[in-house]
């Protein structure tokens, strides 16, 4: 059954395996009329490469360049399916032909094979990380869209292992290699990836994403509320275990009335509320604050550490897969999550349009 | 652009408003030859009625009776169109008419005004939990499919307020009147919203869904993964927060040599994995683990509490909703979650079918 | 699979059975704020009912009587999904029992049999005729919402058996039986159906349905062009077995220098063509020319006359069918294909919203 | 609003403009553990190329080589998105320059112009008919599969002008240009199509589809009706203006008696149709018989006359476009019917699969 399209409108379809040929995206139902180049899309493309020079990324060099196909034309998008490719270059079958018949924990390989009775076996084939390169292309362009109505994502690394942003400052964040909005624990989380790494272990993480100039009235009832959106586009990211807006899990602990939001006049004659417990959400439908939302990231599978698994033919065997790979994946899995919220928002804010 | 359908084989519609004529369900794509019969759906329907002598509940009566009007002859499913109907009889549309113009905190009253510029203010209109009437009735059809295939869905509430069950005996749930599955904690959870409820307060909670007997490979990648599509499914219902599987937001803290849940060979000669961190699912694929999710329930935004808000004319005003409400919505949203995780699965389980 | 709902912004929705307890439809995605009541649609309907006095239709009362259980309040739509419901009143069950086992020749038991192993056998069960009850129903808002924007859509009988229309006056489509355009053919189209009437037999016909006031950039490229869709819509009524736009199969044997429509401007400034071969669509998109669209419909299948088949059992049978049905479906299926037109332009209408 | 998908389970997406930079097409939802190569494709796609050394097709060299980037590992497709690719390479952009501002009479110029207010002009842009290429190699995936189960498409020029086939002699469609089964009707069709290339004109002409084989039961009720959903595959191909199944427009003049086909109980105790005025689908699904289509191909827009005609500007004008181009494009067109059916049959053996 299809499940490589994503969105009603916006409609965002990715294919390609790890070491395929190439991966790429198709865009179908993007505005008309808009400047889009590749310089854009490469942008977007180029916040999820692995740190070059840093101890906390993967050693693979993916300098991933972006050739845009179809449904641009003089530098501007013309309503028809956007066809954007990203030739593999870089992927060196050879590291995996060992684990072709196991199945290594954490992974999709048994899944898979259950599933389909065949697989790519090579670094994950479809349910790689490189995946989310169609994600990150299709949402660069979402992104610009968005820009034009002045809607802005924010995102950063929450916590690592046991560290927790205290503080939020937006500038911080493209200053260091986590991605983290507080000056002080950024070198504690990096700190402890590199032990980590050392170790040959990883390690998890929380990502918040801040959308900020929403606009009122996006999210369709009943089960096309934005949340439920939001939702399925980020836990459809690979390695995500959970998801919260506003208080989220915390709402469990909070009288009714502590947790409503109360409504106001602002200066501006806008109604907005005192709070935003809900993250920027009521009966499904954005109120024009923030959205806040929160995703759980959990440890690369991958791990440089000798680990009890079986093979296709059901016997139990030992791995111990030492290759390239990334002990957080928390900074790569940013401009990830934002791509997926920024589709997202696209596609209601064009639903919306059916309405008005 | 509608929004009233969930999924893409078994798919259900849902239609209706609190105070409106009635509220219905249609499931379309349901298998035919399936003995059904308005028993099967009234027995689930029962069980998100309020509790009738509690002091936890709702006042308002709703004895809800499900009318199969569609899809089924001489008791089968026929593979056509199942449309069921509950008759909304106890709808005191006074009670409404002086919040006409005004925005309750924590309601999507002005959300759906800001979308639609008209709603129906009558107990939410759309937006109102009887709205879930339609998905439990969906539910009770897709649970009684699952139910041959031995897949069992149990839902229970985990925690209410700051009360946390620590033991789990799936036979407490059914005795306590907060489906709670720790006997100890029950009473307490039980003396809480008793206690907040006399404040004219609301409470909040959280959920958990465990589904056992699973069926390995269900889900379709990238979008359509399981865990996306159960997290779309789960926070489509109002007042939900927040989404969880297998260790969750837990998962930040965890190493990958912890979080990795290793394969071994059980006697029966199937492949098992050894811990389930994973809540049971790999790559958005199922492999056959129970399947262990959470949700977060916010308090009822209704509570008998003067609240600061605003009406449609722009003025600040105060709000007092003397009404029937529930002081926690915890126990009747188990039957739906339970639902929309049987929906969830349903529609999965026809999906694979479409590949084998 | 699901099967029973069209459109993919204004989403139809219909279900029920010929001698079930109910047919009803649901509207999700129609516009807020239009004004709408229970007699916009009774009006619809009452022009698919059998003409009461005439002799060519079938002597079955169908006082159809629409009641709206939900989206509308106050008058007005509200955006969320009206469902539509009509009861079935006059369904007189004993008439088919002895059909049960046996496959009706032209008619769908053999098809339901093969495909679901079940099926409701009265009167034809979900493939009955009456299904069209909720394409009208729906088709009424959508002809409401489109008279709005002067968009006028015309059905008349164009060909009975072999009497065809040569002339077209829009008036005399409702002084006549038949809803023939021509006055001097209507009388030969009524007189030869009575005499097959009267033989037991039935015949097929010719409707054409012309849209006046076309909106211009209605259809999507590629696969979803305003003729495929139109084509869809009017192939997946029951009977209709051909479809033309503009001169249809007679292109064949035109040139391209006859075949092309020279654009000119015409005194109000707006770009024209000044033929109309290609029905109004150029490249799949409207081009502001009125629609002229054709379908092919068979005779009735159902006719009082004895027919070779089988049954159940693979045994040859005779069967003769002595019952109630119209030796013409022509005339009633006039407004049942205005309205799948009606419903394709509304979806189109709104999909082209998200563009501009 | 996106619209060049095609396909509910075996979904196709195409994306390409004719003179951008390749064309391509991703086949979702793909059975895996098929055998697939690239001259699995390459062979469909070279059925769809002018007649290289003929009169009667375009001088555009058009050496169309397909690659395969994804979804297929060690000649068998995984099930996860097949991504095909066509290079554009024998593209004169400086060809259409002059036509930038003018639209081409019976082409999509003006439409497009007006739905999207941008367009690319050159040879068509996204309606040329270059963008059937990708249809043909989703399709023959589809006949790869199909031809499995034993099922046979055979698509054949029926008429062209004035010219009709009266005999059917399968073997003969692959020896004459044209593809007409009719030894005596082709090298008269060809003359023709010879004599209008050298006034500069074009002719158009009927295909028929006929599919051998066929299993029982495909078709969804009501309005994903095998028969609908055919139509609606055919009517998406440019310049189909027609289309009938089994008897079509001829039905009209049929009585019930006659139209009604009869069953039997066959050598081999299969229920059969004496006749199949049906075309194989008895209400939208399919009974097993042969199904039997014909579409209406328009004569090719592209002329070399003078014709009047309009520019952006609103200006009258007149054009004359001396360029490559088909003076039948019948012949072409049979392998992209021919693919539009194999994908609409692929689809629903997968749709039918989820009821079984």
């Amino acid at each position: 059954m299809p499940g490589n399209t994503f969105g009603k409108v916006f409609k965002v379809t990715t294919w390609g395996e790890s070491h395929g040929k190439a991966i790429g995206a198709i865009v179908d139902g993007c505005i008309p009329g808009i400047s889009l180049c590749e310089e854009d899309i490469q942008a977007e493309l180029d916040l999820r490469k692995p740190e070059q020079n840093s101890k906390i990324g993967t050693s693979r060099q993916e300098n991933d360049v972006v050739e845009i196909l179809s449904g641009v034309f003089e530098g501007k998008t013309t309503g028809t399916p956007i066809s954007m490719i990203v030739w593999n270059k870089d992927a060196k079958s050879e590291d995996y032909s060992k684990i072709k018949d196991i199945f290594r924990p954490g992974h999709a390989d048994f899944t898979y094979e259950t599933k389909y009775g065949v697989r790519d076996y090579r670094g994950g084939g479809r349910s790689s990380g490189r995946e989310t390169i169609g994600r990150v292309m299709a949402g660069a362009i979402a992104k610009k869209i968005l820009k034009e109505s002045k809607i802005k994502i924010i995102g950063h690394a929450l916590q690592i292992g046991p560290y927790k942003a205290t503080a939020f400052c937006s500038k911080q964040i493209i200053k260091n290699a986590v991605k983290c909005a507080d000056k002080n624990i950024a070198p504690k989380m990096i700190q402890y990836i590199e032990k980590i790494r050392k170790d040959g272990d990883s390690v998890g993480g929380i990502i918040e994403i801040i959308v900020k100039n929403m606009i009122c009235g996006l999210g369709e009832p009943v089960f096309d509320k934005l949340s439920a959106n939001l939702a399925k586009a980020l836990m459809s990211i690979g390695s995500v275990k959970g998801f919260e807006i506003g208080l989220g899990f915390n709402s469990a602990e909070m009288l009714g009335s502590e947790n409503n939001d109360e409504f106001y006049i602002d200066k501006n004659k806008n109604i907005r509320t005192k709070t935003n417990n809900s993250g920027g959400i009521l009966g499904g439908i954005s109120n024009g604050e923030n959205l806040v939302l929160k995703i759980a990231v959990k440890p690369t599978a991958t791990i440089n550490k000798t680990q009890k698994t079986v093979n296709k033919n059901k016997s139990e065997k030992e791995i111990n897969v030492i290759g390239r790979h990334d002990a957080c994946i928390v900074p790569r899995l940013i401009p990830v999550a934002e791509s997926m919220v920024a589709i997202t928002l696209m596609d209601h804010l064009l639903m919306q349009k059916t309405i008005i």
